[in-house]
């Protein structure tokens, strides 16, 4: 879809969420097609500390964090993300003039693929088989239903969880979602929105910012710069990149204007080398 | 939209939710264009209290009880109806082989209303008034977003809130939001399935169904025979009658087959005496 554009917005601390929602009904009102993905983990935490069941992390081998996810947690998880924090981000774009429509990725299909049978953890050095787990990968978009809704006027909200091929709800990292989602619609920019200014070359010194990163340079980056939720960024950045999106963006989300100040180069900008950078947003 | 029906179903206890899911499944696979629309009363009873936030009720002078929604209030309601409830229907639809995708009243505007300025509360006999609530009711249903989707082959399943006017949230009646929006999308019928077979003239004695109902017989009844909700649900038939729709039934959740049985006459059929009762459903 020509000039649509994906943004993913994070759910941590320090996010300036009435800025978001003030620029996406600047962008809207100026009929840019946009679909918004948003994230909800640090509520969730919330949620789940005061219901009894506090939050546990995993790490993958190769360095990943993510929830770890029985079907209790899934729960609370889909309270929170499609509860609580969907009908917040509807609802104040709503009262902005945005008619906003809020989905999971399991309504109408709009995000499937593969339940993950196991996955593999380390902690403390060991590595170990976790089951039961509620988690998975986003292999295909349901674009036709994300086109119907943009064709008629309507501002789609995503959020995880997505669907498995066998139908069950699981949980997707937002950021790679995010990326299935603009490689899918064939979306200008993708712009992944956090309380960081983008890639750190010596986290956490602000000053550090790296403001062009070749796709090449990913891997080595991710090894040595990119700290905790930073490197599933990138990953997705990869992803979108090689999947066809023009330009990525890690941007800040703790100031006011932030997708537009991202669409103007602010953060870090993540673009294949054989692509024309100079091209607009 | 002709055949479409509107079936609601309850958030209370001994509702048997596999049944329905079996049987929206089957219906949906002949075919049957439906909008399910959901409760999640109890379940939120016992988030709220989870979260220390124990659920108040308040009645009117005219006797209707509801929820005392406060903002905090409202946010637990969102997380448990939108997130919790809706995303499990869903989920269990889809496993069914349905294409469902669920929406609040606010995503897309699907139900819009005046959020009410203050409540009058009768508590002992005495009357108060409350302010700071977030209630409201649904004038406007946007039965076009409604038909875009099924026309794509989606199953809607709705969920409170609405939206306000002014573009809040508001606690909306299941009840009432379902007859708006049989009326609103020219359904054949509405379907209010709960935890007791019908309208009892001798509540809680089951063997007192009253099997038909007149619509001028409502007023008379509710102030004699029927208890708690059912008052409710027998002014929300009221309304979908005066709307225009055919046939209203009001039926047992609690058995296999419910939606079916309910279409095969079972429960309490409320109809207008002008209507001519023999057409089928």
């Amino acid at each position: 879809m020509q000039d649509m554009i994906v943004v993913k917005i994070g759910g941590s601390e320090g996010i300036d969420l009435d800025a978001v929602y003030d620029d996406v009904a600047g962008l809207a009102s100026e009929g840019r097609p946009l679909v918004l993905i948003h994230g909800g983990s640090f509520e969730t935490n919330v949620v789940a500390e005061a219901l009894g069941r506090p939050p546990q992390f995993v790490t993958s081998p190769s360095g990943y964090t993510s929830r770890l996810t029985d079907r209790r947690t899934l729960e609370i998880f889909e309270m929170v993300y499609c509860g609580r924090v969907n009908k917040e981000i509807v609802e104040k774009l709503q009262w902005r003039g945005v008619n906003a429509l809020g989905l999971s990725g399991i309504d109408g299909r709009i995000w499937s693929g593969p339940r993950k049978k196991a996955i593999r953890a380390v902690e403390n050095g060991r590595s170990r088989i976790i089951r039961d787990t509620y988690t998975g990968r986003v292999d295909r978009v349901n674009s036709d239903l994300l086109a119907l809704l943009l064709d008629a006027g309507y501002l789609p909200v995503l959020t995880p969880p997505a669907i498995s091929d066998e139908g069950e709800a699981i949980n997707v990292d937002g950021d790679r979602a995010a990326a299935a989602t603009a490689v899918a619609m064939g979306a200008k920019a993708l712009l992944i929105l956090s309380n960081v200014p983008g890639v750190l070359a010596d986290f956490p010194h602000e000053s550090s910012l790296i403001r062009e990163l070749q796709e090449e340079e990913i891997e080595s980056i991710a090894q040595t710069a990119a700290q905790g939720r930073m490197r599933i960024k990138l990953l997705a950045a990869k992803e979108a990149l090689d999947g066809g999106v023009g330009h990525v963006l890690l941007g800040d989300a703790r100031c006011a204007s932030p997708i537009t100040r991202a669409l103007n180069g602010e953060g870090t900008l993540v673009f294949k080398e054989t692509q024309v950078r100079s091209d607009g947003l």
